[in-house]
């Protein structure tokens, strides 16, 4: 296959990406200097070397360690413990500066398709728990989108908690707060937004 | 003026339509029959005539006597008040399906520029709370828009309060909860929202 | 019927307005003051009285006598005669400020689905063309819009001119240009407005 | 700098990619196989390696020789040239299917703000006009974006053909044909594109 169209195609693998957009990809890389193609070769190369997954988040990150730096991070609180779907939610809450906390990611949410929990690390999140809880976690935050599918997620993972967790264990099970978002209109705000708003007045 | 012309500059006037819009709207006018015209003409005349304002909430309906259907309403719980900027927020509460109470229409947000409550009826509010405390009022919601002119707004009512009301009432002043909005995802969540959702976790 | 709800009704018909702005139009009225409802009804009441259509191209306007104030202008130039499709159509021709001659609204396009003429006011067209022809015209611009419904409304309307018109007279029948629109950049531009602005190169 | 960050400037400097999106893009390729990322390097190496810039008409391709496989089809008629802003734009013209003839890539269009001519490779198409009107050329087609910059860079490209072709050429310079596009309607088009539609009539 032509060059061109075979990295064409490879883009347009990316999230969010056409074929349009793709081939103006190319464009930019065949009139960009061989030096910049060459950096980024390299940098994605580098991805495979030093980029690992952390053994106690699970996050991507390029510490150099097993464990990443937000783990390794003795300032963070050991208390509470933020379960997200994805990298990148983790890096939202981390972008919200008040969460000073562990994470685990759980690696996405249920499929209401299929319902099944596949490839998401529930046991790993259950087997972490014994050891954070000697080390004084007392609160498990569900940071899980706010739609169907997080939803159900939570649910799941609350049900997996109370089975998985030993009886006398006092850990609450905390889920993020739902609301009006900053900036949004009563008048548009939707049925369901406005009822949980009432019911988490305060 | 000519009639299209000053029909047009009519509709310029109303909310969100600009002048194009306003053109089609006269252009529909002149299609339509001369009985949905007249139909028209008469629905707003009406208006004037049999569209009262609610003397103890303040909205806009077409109630027989003083006081509108859900001000009137005994099924209504007299326990708690949401107070709401304008009728369409009332409008969005009652669609939420969840609000028993009762409401009262403030008739505005401060304006973050002047700072005045100019206009607002924060006196009828206050004039209003003895009688409905006897009545068995124990909570008012504060029920504005999630921004800053909505945050301002409810500030100013809260320090009314405390200073209008007697210091033996046990009025408790709530307001919306605020977090993630049913639908939204965590990764475009703005950095307050998820401080927010963060704070109110339950 | 309530009477707000009976003017919500009425607006929700206007074109491009659903349930919610509609709601707010009345909303709107209910603030307004008297004088204000007033005149709004005063001026849909003038569109009856004063607003006729003119005999002469069809389209609405408020002259005095029976033929509306381009049709009437002697500095008009009677040569050309385009034929649009609605009253707006003929105010986007006159805004681009470049055209002199006169119009005749024929009252829409071909709808696709039933290929049916009906309401379009394609006799009063033909009858009319001998007196303009006397009076000089000598070129017939199709300006409908650039998709199927107005390409099949001037394959009709052309069809109709050669056969009813008498063989002798020499009547040129054009269209609008088709290409890029200003502004345009040809990498999003449809392959088929790129083959129009190659065919229509000069 | 830690690889996900290089990678991730890497990628904001793509046309149309935020820190947002560049950010997802590395977390794909973090969670794609080993094999998927040496297959991107290799295909972005591969550019650097196999595609060259046809020394004809100047895209870049991964044609064999030293000429792309437009510019070496005896196929294509060598009567009319399209000299275009970008590979982009001559990827939409061929698109479109209709244009037969051959092109010229002039890299870019005049900046309104420099009026600079700078970096446009208006010297290598008037050297290769002598050889290719030998050959049959009779028709040049300036296809420029129909935007400011667009119609600077065709009446710059005009002026110097008119001054570098010899007196006794028969060359004839054409542009694309401005009006609507395919599906616009006279309504809401810009009253540049209805003067332009109703002075290319036809």
């Amino acid at each position: 296959m032509d060059p061109i169209e075979r990295l064409t195609n490879l883009f347009v693998k990316f999230p969010g990406i056409g074929p349009r957009q793709a081939g103006r990809f190319v464009q930019y890389l065949l009139r960009s200097s061989p030096a910049l193609r060459r950096e980024l070769t390299e940098a994605i190369r580098e991805l495979s070397g030093s980029v690992k997954q952390c053994t106690r988040c699970f996050r991507f990150s390029a510490a150099d360690g097993k464990v990443c730096a937000t783990c390794a991070n003795p300032a963070r609180d050991v208390f509470t413990l933020a379960v997200v779907a994805s990298d990148a939610d983790l890096a939202a809450l981390e972008r919200s500066g008040t969460y000073r906390g562990l994470y685990f990611v759980l690696g996405g949410t249920i499929s209401l398709a299929s319902e099944k929990m596949e490839g998401l690390r529930l046991k790993q999140l259950l087997d972490s728990l014994p050891s954070r809880i000697e080390r004084g976690l007392s609160e498990v935050i569900l940071a899980f989108p706010a739609n169907p599918e997080g939803d159900a997620t939570a649910m799941r993972v609350r049900e997996e908690l109370d089975r998985g967790l030993p009886s006398d264990t006092h850990i609450k099970v905390t889920a993020l707060g739902r609301g009006l978002s900053t900036g949004s209109e009563l008048e548009y705000a939707d049925s369901d937004t406005i009822a949980q708003a009432l019911g988490n007045r305060h």
